[in-house]
Order: C-alpha cells, then sequence, then structure tokens
C-alpha cells in the first residue's frame, strides 16, 4: 500500500444553457445563479457553463464534450412542445440512442393535466431518449431526464430549480463550498497589495475581488469561498481589518 | 468561374465570460445581453458563451479553442488591478507572448488619473501582451486590448459597454439581424403546431417560442429574428393571425 494520500479528485459540473434567447439578449439567464449556488450546497464545483442556439450539431457536440471533461452536465432549455424545442432528440443521437414515446412520462403527464387536455402538442414532451431515467416535475407535469451523467432540465427557471431540489439522491458531491462577502468603500487598486498577502495566508480560501459602481459610488466586494467554516471567518476578520488599516469602511458586517 | 454563387460563411462570435463570481450565481452577468444585442446590430452571430473560473489553464485553453472556432472572440472580466485578475497574462499565455508594460497604456491612464494616483497597483492594468492593440476605456481609464481576433474587455458592465462600442470600426459584420416578438395568453402546446407551419413558411425567419409564468399567469413570448423586415413583418402579421383563428389574445401589438 502506498503511504501517498491520494487527493480525491474535485467533482465537477458543466451547465449548458440551451437557447437562442438568451444568446440574443432577450432573455436573461436565470439559471446558471440558481444552479450554480445549488452546486455549492452540494459540494460540487460547477467550473464552467456554456450557452449554445438551438442547433441540433451545437447540442450534440458541446453535449458530447462536455460529458466526457466534467462529472456531471445539466442542461435547461428547448424540452418543451414546439418545433424550436429540440433538445431531446439532440441529446439522443450525442448518446446514439432513438427518441421513443416514454410510457412513465405519459402517466406523469396524465396525472397532471385534466382528461383531454393531454393533447399531441403535449404529448411530443413524452418522447424521450431510450433508455433515460426521468426526473419528476412536480411544477408542470413534463418530466426531464437524465442519460448516464447528464441531466437534461428545461428552460423556466422556477420549473428548473423545483426540478433540480429532486436530484438531490443522484448527486454525490463533496464537502458544502461556502462563501462569504466583505463590501467595502475602497477601490480595488487600493486594497489590491494587502488582499494578495491575505491571499497568500489562506491558499485555501479562495479571494475574489469584484468592483461596483452603484448609485455614483465606486467600491468593491471582496467574496471567500472556502469548505472551511473557522477559515472563512479568520481570513474574513482579518480582511475587515486590513480594510480599516487602509482607512476603509467596511460596509456589510 | 463556377455558376454556383457561393453563400457566404456567417461571421460569428463567441463571448468568454471569466469570473468566478458569476459561476458561484453570486453575481448575475449582465454582459452578455449587452454583447448579445450588439452583435445583432453589427450583423455578427452571437453562436456561443462560455463561463469559466479565474484558471489561467481553464482561460488559456478555452480562449485558443474559442479562436479558432469562431470569426470573433470576446472576454469579459479579470483585467483589473487585484490577485485574481489574470486574465492579460493568461491570454499573453495563450498567444505565447510576454506581458509588458505598454506605454500607451500608462499615457492612457496617466490622463485619466490625477497625479499621485497612478499607483503600482493600478499600474498592473498596463501590463498586456505584447503586440496587442489597445481598446479605449473612456469611463475608467484602463485599456482592453486586442490579440488578432480575440478582444479583451473588463467585467463591469458599463464600463464594457462603452468600450465595445468603440470597436465597431474594426469588426465586420453582415445585415443587422432584426428581432421582433409576438406575446400571446396562449399556452406553448396550443401555438405549437401553427407555429411549426409557419416556420416552414419562412424558413428565413427563425422562430423561437419562450414560455413564460408571470404574476400567476402562464404564456408564451414567440421571437421572430431574420435580415428582411418585409418578410419578418409579413411573418409576425401571420403569427397574429394564427394566435386569433386559436382564440388566444395578441398582447403586445
Amino acid at each position: 500500500m502506498s503511504a501517498i494520500v491520494k487527493q480525491p479528485d474535485p467533482i465537477t459540473a458543466c451547465l449548458i444553457i440551451i437557447g437562442n434567447e438568451i444568446l440574443s439578449g432577450r432573455t436573461q439567464d436565470a439559471n446558471l445563479a440558481i444552479v450554480g449556488k445549488k452546486c455549492d450546497t452540494l459540494g460540487i464545483r460547477l467550473t464552467e457553463a456554456r450557452v449554445i442556439a438551438d442547433v441540433e450539431a451545437d447540442i450534440v457536440e458541446t453535449v458530447n464534450t462536455c460529458r466526457r471533461l466534467f462529472t456531471y452536465v445539466f442542461t435547461t432549455g428547448g424540452i418543451g412542445p414546439t418545433h424550436d424545442d429540440i433538445t431531446a432528440a439532440a441529446i439522443a443521437r450525442a448518446f446514439n440512442v432513438e427518441v421513443v414515446r416514454n410510457k412513465e412520462a405519459v402517466n406523469a403527464m396524465d396525472r397532471y393535466y385534466e382528461p383531454r387536455r393531454l393533447t399531441d402538442a403535449r404529448l411530443k414532451m413524452a418522447d424521450i431518449p431510450e433508455g433515460a431515467r426521468l426526473i419528476d416535475n412536480p411544477v408542470s407535469g413534463a418530466p426531464g431526464f437524465q442519460l448516464e451523467n447528464v441531466f437534461v432540465l428545461p428552460g423556466v427557471p422556477s420549473i428548473m430549480d423545483a426540478m433540480f431540489d429532486g436530484l438531490t439522491d443522484r448527486l454525490v458531491g463533496g464537502d458544502p463550498i461556502l462563501t462569504d462577502n466583505v463590501t467595502t468603500n475602497l477601490l480595488e487598486s487600493e486594497i489590491a497589495a494587502g488582499l494578495g498577502v491575505l491571499q497568500e495566508k489562506y491558499p485555501d480560501v479562495s479571494m475574489g475581488s469584484y468592483p461596483y459602481f452603484r448609485k455614483g459610488k465606486l467600491g468593491v466586494n471582496l467574496v471567500l469561498r472556502g469548505t472551511d467554516a473557522g477559515r472563512m471567518n479568520a481570513a474574513a476578520d482579518e480582511l475587515a481589518t486590513t480594510i480599516m488599516r487602509l482607512k476603509g469602511k467596511v460596509l456589510n458586517r
């Protein structure tokens, strides 16, 4: 047996946001922030997100690239009933399987919709890649699905949010990633050196610096991320001390 | 000479959003919507966006992949004065050039800042890959830069927005991409078939269907995109007729 203790590989995820409306700037994506926060809680590092168009070849290539690079891949968008909802077909092509009408999905939608309202258009949402495991939709009936490490979710944020919460027993994460922030009226250039010194002292606490310009006032939001609450608190306290030493104000503690 | 008229390749772009704070969900990205709309006006197809962390290897790999795949690559974020602002160094590595203190950038910042306020921390923002062409910053002094087809911009949306506007003479696009929308109280499944028929009739007008759930009401926002205003209007009119034929309301025309 080796005496070297292997560092466990970090558990990573990529979010693929599918939809022309996000790329064109017409619709503001809200799913990245939701998935980012949920991944933190689960101890999964969301290390990338990609926004792509409703184009089958792009979806196939992006899904096939990402499912090999990341522990988990989540997709949002494109699983509704209209002609531009091509995600299920594209995912099937990526996995080289057929799309079939899924009986379990039909039953789930049948329970949700009144009789006679489960129209042909709605039934399209039960056409799902063969072999996929369904993801329950407690809000509007039509399920998402999972194939291997790829989880296919809808684009409407409130529905996506509720469906993601049903996945927690399928996702194996690590220690929850904690986050804290310290806001100051100092400029980024004024805090830069002191922050750099603290980052070296706390290599296990990631420190990010985000300038803002709000209501005519400049300042910086300093964000700490890590998995050890004690180290996070110590770093935040030292950061506040550094700010006061530089004659700045700590605005949020 | 061939009788076949070659279709010009579409001019494409990818936006690379650099920043842990976006991935963690702490900060809502606003740059994608801004760049998406500007690309439409310029006739450039923004076909992908990637959100990546402040990690040098990730930036290098993503930039090198994307600059070969797209006509233009824009990056936002990570060019400030703090330790986590590593974009300039990473871009230099991607292009295999050195980072040097750029005199033109120092001069630009010198004009912007009062004497004595051009501190060492701020001067870090004048450290730019060798051979890069600067992008003027009319808001806060520190410039962005361009290397080949890669345009490096800051993360603060108001500053990025102003700097992007200075790029229009460097970006060659096509016909502006027009957009129109028709909002209805019909459900997506109710409009699906009629919309599909119209999409086949107007292959040159891309039609997207985006369900919404606002103030307790369900509905659909139907978005049309194309480059021919006459065809766009005709398609929107037919769509409104289709909605009324289905006993739906057209909510925004």
